[in-house]
């Protein structure tokens, strides 16, 4: 996908190289709020942590408002859930209409088509700001993520939840392509991705945005060159921003997608899904262009990368230049994660692997030791925003995670029992410590397995979260056709729908899929009949 | 409730009295679009009638605009999923953007305050039109019905989807007032109900929004006479219409709204969740005010109400004047229905009872009739409305069912088959036939028996729709409790729960039910504990 050319194609600034001054410009300065993966309902049935979300996505919406910003950028994973809950819905609606409608003048011109993408039948257009019936304030554009992607197949095609809030005309939901039914007809299909093109003073924004798809699709589409990008023809006189929401961790083969691989007129990519916030441009080797990860703006996870300070962002562009500043988020919880081997602890605190009471004791000693830790975090953010002139908030309780290598332990006690002594003074009480083995080698040989049988859930020596976390969908899904033997109906596919029904809440998956396969086998079945000339013409009853 | 005044006390004036040439106070006369129980998302999976709710409402936003009114009153279920199917709500919200959006000027000036009811904290108000950032041009009010009533306890209360709209700035939701927790909480709360109150040039309107409860509470607060309408003090100077969704036609004790209870200084009930369209206002023995039913925009059921022509209202209101004019709907699939008893039908035809081929032949013959009868209706409708200039509808399939009383015939074929042959020529070929039986006498004497025993479903002369028909959800419960030797749950509550989880699609329920059994088991215990001086103070673990 990299083209070449001559003098234009100098790398965009870096971060900070925004040679101006905050008002030398700023009739001809976009400034955008970039944050993504606010994941909101997330958790939302935890009487500590329920509103978190929510509470962080008001946050960013005020930050919008007090700086001024011309647009919201969203990157993916707006919601936790496919279907977010009523209640989810109603505050995200409710925060999005209080804070981004209004008589701020819109200052940015839509110089792309207002009826790219809009709904089907209807006359407004899918800019909300360009609607005449709306008075906005601050317009928010946004892909979709993983968690809420388009399902069913209505009158209206795929459906996600930021189609509610499009259609409501409370954001500009951007990177919809239509997801092919089934892999042949995506090999036909590719990916194309039309800009939304903006205009302020004598700068001019593209955003070229691609929701997400399965990280095996996109690689493929891309090695493929066949994720065609509709730019102007005049595109290096534009910012050019891909904003996309897919795995940069590789996970596996074609598990992720490549930082290397996107058009080299771009100048910056805003990565989504990634939760641990890299929001200073990284350069990637051979490219013009840098990749931007904000992270999620709530823990989804308990892992090391969650626990870096959140941020969003203030992302100001003046013609090619660009200046990136992180705002810290001031509602996130803190959260301090560590870890402690047993053995090794033993040694050096003296006590006894096989003394219970002992080792709880050192664990409650650890898990203090956190909480302090993660208060003077907070204390420390919250005494810098009072300097700087904003209100104090009151102190939340922490996220604290320990994860407990017990080797050579025999015995461990309850780490849901162990939580509740620290009720009331951290955030995840049941939660709070994680067990794990150092991986035993293997009895033929020494070899430490890497390939693991799926359902080796029968080891005594896994923990019930260990032996949960190895059972594959397509594993059961195999194992259960073959004992029906109704391996007709198809194990891939029925697998993907056992997952729809499952992730995405869509309880005419399975139905769907049974109607599908049985169709595809009459049909076989029929073609097989007329070969052989045993079959009736018309069909079997 | 009822209460005695003077002269003032007029009854209002009937149909058609409003006795004005149609622009003769044009600026003082209210005009208002009165429908209810739309039913969107009604059979949405069904290939023939999945849209037909949908394009139903379509209809009744487009005569709206025709008919240039002020506002549009529903009366509830507008919705038939408790939780809307995606597409559903997508549809709808984009319905309502397009067609009470615009720069129609408003001309009804609202006089009560416009933050009632409005989402707790936040600034925008509860009714569309006083939002300066929307662009509204027929403002909608509506109560929910007992299909899209609220459900749920989050931060934000109990919510339903038309607070989902409501929230957008779509529509404007009245009638909703807090649902007790409990019987005990309700004994004590009884129904407050803040009007609306709108002024159209001289003449004063008032709107009383009741959602729906359940017949049983709404007839316990009326006879208590704690049903509190907050009137203005020159209520008779007022025009005042009640909206309400309740059973009409009684189906038990209590299970019903007398038509009679409702305070006499109402000049109009508008009332929902009935389907027979009985749109011109209705004398009540000894009430001033009268009652317009203006039924379903769709048929849910195949009865015989509605099977009565389908109609929306023009509703004038001039100071204590009204006029009711129906609109009938044009794209409201036609629907016959008819009854045959086959030992009648065999003696006047001359067939054999024993004859399968000969029923079946008779009740195609049946059915053909009927189709030409709907097509008719149809044509004719059309007809009439092309003749008023309106264009042309293509012709829809129509609905048939017949009832066929098969006393006295051992065996009959397949009604599904039997519809099969009808496929591309009705819309519901499945259901076309229903067989029931004449009540056979009881064995112990030849007496009727009216109180059947309730799981009594093995009798083989139900069909499977009887016997499902018979299945009584408590009764389950109450068994499966009992086998469990869980009664300590609580039947009733569990019965509830239940029940909110298969109707309002509400996934939490059982779960919520048994915490809080659990928590009242837990105390009871305590208390018992404490009493007996056995328990710890502190409580279990």
């Amino acid at each position: 996908m990299s083209d070449s050319e001559g003098d234009s194609r100098r790398p965009p600034s870096p971060l900070g190289a925004l040679n101006t001054d905050d008002n030398a410009f700023p009739e001809d300065t976009f400034r955008i709020l970039v944050a993504t993966d606010n994941h909101i309902g997330y958790n939302e049935r935890d009487p500590i942590r329920g509103q978190d979300s929510i509470n962080t996505f008001r946050e960013i919406l005020q930050l919008a408002v007090k700086h001024d910003v011309d647009f919201i950028l969203l990157a993916g994973d707006l919601f936790h859930e496919n279907r977010p809950s009523r209640d989810t819905l109603y505050q995200t609606l409710a925060l999005l209409r209080e804070y981004t409608l209004g008589d701020r003048p819109i200052q940015i011109e839509l110089l792309s088509d207002p009826q790219e993408g809009k709904a089907a039948g209807f006359s407004f257009p899918a800019v909300n700001y360009e609607d005449p019936n709306l008075n906005v304030s601050i317009p928010v554009f946004s892909i979709h993520g993983n968690h809420d992607d388009p399902q069913g197949a209505g009158p209206q095609g795929a459906l996600c939840a930021l189609d509610m809030l499009s259609v409501s005309g409370l954001i500009n939901y951007m990177g919809k392509f239509d997801l092919p039914i089934d892999d042949a007809e995506a090999q036909n299909t590719g990916i194309a991705i039309k800009p939304v093109l903006l205009r302020k003073g004598n700068s001019k924004l593209a955003l070229y945005g691609v929701g997400n798809v399965k990280d095996q699709r996109m690689h493929f589409e891309l090695r493929s060159n066949r994720v065609r990008m509709f730019m102007p023809k005049d595109k290096n006189k534009w910012f050019n921003i891909l904003l996309l929401h897919q795995n940069r961790v590789p996970h596996g083969p074609q598990q992720s997608v490549p930082e290397g691989m996107f058009d080299n007129s771009l100048d910056l990519v805003i990565w989504g899904h990634e939760h641990d916030c890299r929001i200073s441009p990284e350069i990637v080797a051979g490219k013009r262009y840098r990749i931007c990860q904000p992270g999620s703006s709530v823990a989804t996870s308990l892992g090391e990368g969650e626990s870096i300070e959140k941020c969003v962002a203030l992302l100001e562009v003046q013609d090619k230049e660009y200046r990136m500043t992180p705002i810290p988020l001031r509602t996130v919880r803190p959260f301090v994660v560590d870890d402690v081997c047993l053995e090794v602890a033993a040694e050096k605190e003296g006590f006894d692997l096989g003394d219970k009471m002992a080792i709880t004791k050192f664990l409650k000693k650890k898990v203090e030791q956190l909480i302090v830790r993660a208060n003077e975090q907070w204390d420390e953010r919250n005494a810098k925003a009072v300097a700087e002139g904003e209100t104090e908030l009151p102190r939340m309780l922490p996220l604290i995670r320990l994860k407990v290598d017990t080797t050579g332990v025999s015995e461990m006690s309850n780490p849901v029992r162990f939580g509740q002594e620290f009720q009331g003074r951290l955030a995840n009480p049941r939660d709070v410590l994680v067990f794990h083995r150092a991986k035993r080698s293997n009895k033929s040989g020494g070899k430490v397995t890497t390939d693991e049988p799926e359902l080796s859930i029968d080891d005594p020596s896994l923990t019930t979260a260990e032996k949960l976390a190895r059972v594959r969908v397509h594993t059961l899904v195999h194992e259960y056709l073959a004992a029906q033997e109704m391996q007709l109906l198809g194990e891939a596919g029925m697998s993907d729908a056992i997952e729809l029904f499952v992730d995405k809440d869509d309880t005419h998956a399975i139905e769907s899929h049974v109607q599908v396969a049985l169709k595809a086998l009459m049909k076989g079945v029929q073609k097989k009949g007329r070969r052989v000339r045993r079959g009736r013409p018309g069909g079997y009853r």
